[in-house]
């Protein structure tokens, strides 16, 4: 029989991110049910940041959490509602809420660092009865014991399965293999991987992480997504269904959902550009971009200079701030 | 020392399959000079379909294999300049006049059962003082057996390289591997993977090929091509340049001609559609597709279910009457 894989789609949240977050309730209710007519697993929805993220800091979306929920999961037949809760932007309410309206999976989203703060967020997902995934974002930064260290932390509250996230989308084929392998064989839960496609390698690390062990994996339709976008869902399930992995996907109708209903409604192609490509190659943190571009127009020198510096020093979202610090000492350097 | 790896670009000939042909005379000159300033070692151009492309058949481009040589070698300080030549469509009367003109490198492709109808092509470019390399199309409808037989053949006409081409961006890494490391094994000779993205694997299964001994590699601007198009060159530096390889071209510059001087010339971006997935997915004849269409309208069927079955019978390019058959048979089997 063949190797099975499950296969979350996240066009409805990560690809929020490429939409400025305004999918309508109605526009994720289509494209969720012909998700889920096709066979899909499980169906992530919500604003890009996830639960609570639209905000001021994050953009608003076009309707709340509970709306996009509640549209999304009574069309659903099959497939779980799967919501992203990043702690610190979300809370226990909103996830409270989530399950209230349908949410039937979590996927507790930390830096790779600081599974942590995400304990009391696993936890309640399990009390009240939801499957609750560890998602450790920005994995790149992080060496393997470290990976594996946190990965087991997540186990220990009670997590359902781990992720493995290549948020930045800067790992290739060894290092996402390297770090799957490693977690498969520490901890006991499926494993997950969630590639981006920055440097051209979102299918490839995708094959790489199944191929090492990953039981689930990301896509979204047309590779929707933040920066460069994620692993494109109808094309993944082309290649793993030639290979022989068993998703439950209908490779026509995905291809025909991701053409047809979602092509449709994007703001733009997704490619990579030279944006999306110097946050692959830098490791460094997507928002830092617009930063960036304004302190190499000041100090006239190239911003893709700041981000692969801010990337060399691994530093995380929040700390923007250095980006002005890196920009003058590279001015001064010249 | 890192390992050298040589870096064609083919923006200008198989990225102008997505222009239709169109890319003027200072286009390439144009785009030549930056991607030879960026230190690019070799340089494509041409029609899509190699010399003598420029036809009722094929398309006719904007201007002549001569007119385009001639512009492109005009400007070229360091990089090679390159044809590509598919006996049948380009002769060696059209190999004499790129050569006359500037051309320093000719790739003979044939499909990749058929080195034996390059014999006379690569002896003659060898004889007038040019690199000949042998170029095996639609490698994934051959075995491993079957295509070392094939590039020794190359080998003792004279080539200088031998490469394993996926034209319908139908192989995954493994088959790419596998591939490459046979060739490389077999001649004396370096050896060349060029790949398609239909399977969103261009930048992937490259990896793979330089993994497996691959000396050479292609690469285009943005990842312009046929289908889904090609390795996206810059994209490709980014990932080789971060492993440690050595290409000789500069990250920034290669980013800055692929968004700055290619992009705004294209027509379309370069995405994957339903279209060139199932081209990858059935590892069938891109110019299939049109035909198929037509008789899927006529029988009632799905395109691609016919693709796919043309695909399994490993027909090539002129079969193309086959394709009412195998509708009328799918219609039947109903």
């Amino acid at each position: 029989m063949n190797r099975k894989i499950r296969v979350i789609d996240t066009t409805l949240r990560d690809g929020m991110h490429a939409v400025s977050h305004q999918f309508t309730p109605e526009d994720m209710a289509e494209i969720a049910q012909k998700l889920d007519e096709a066979g899909v697993d499980t169906i992530e929805v919500g604003h890009g940041d996830g639960l609570g993220g639209s905000s001021f800091q994050y953009g608003f979306a076009a309707a709340s959490d509970r709306e996009y929920i509640k549209a999304v999961s009574s069309v659903l037949k099959g497939a779980k509602l799967d919501v992203l809760l990043i702690p610190g932007i979300g809370t226990i309410e909103d996830l409270e809420v989530a399950a209230k309206y349908g949410a039937k999976v979590v996927r507790v989203a930390t830096h790779v660092t600081e599974a942590d703060v995400g304990e009391q967020h696993i936890k309640y997902a399990k009390k009240i009865g939801m499957e609750a995934i560890g998602f450790l974002m920005m994995s790149h930064m992080a060496d393997v014991n470290k990976i594996v260290e946190q990965a087991k932390l997540f186990e220990s509250y009670g997590a359902d399965a781990i992720y493995v996230t290549d948020s930045a989308g800067a790992l290739t084929p060894a290092g996402v293999a390297e770090r799957i392998r490693a977690v498969k064989q520490a901890v006991k839960v499926p494993v997950g991987h969630h590639a981006h496609n920055n440097l051209g390698l979102a299918i490839g690390n995708t094959l790489a992480a199944i191929e090492a062990g990953a039981d689930i994996v990301d896509g979204t339709c047309k590779g929707l997504g933040a920066g460069a976008g994620n692993a494109q869902i109808e094309v993944l399930i082309a290649v793993l269904d030639k290979l022989g992995y068993e998703t439950g996907v209908d490779l026509y109708k995905i291809m025909d959902v991701a053409d047809d209903i979602v092509a449709p409604k994007m703001k733009r192609p997704q490619v990579i550009d030279k944006d999306s490509l110097s946050i692959g190659y830098a490791g460094a943190y997507g928002s830092f971009l617009l930063h960036a571009r304004r302190a190499a127009q000041k100090f006239g020198i190239d911003a893709r200079d700041i981000l692969i510096e801010m990337g060399r020093r691994k530093t995380v979202g929040g700390q923007e701030d250095m980006i002005i610090d890196v920009a003058y000492e590279l001015s001064r350097r010249k």
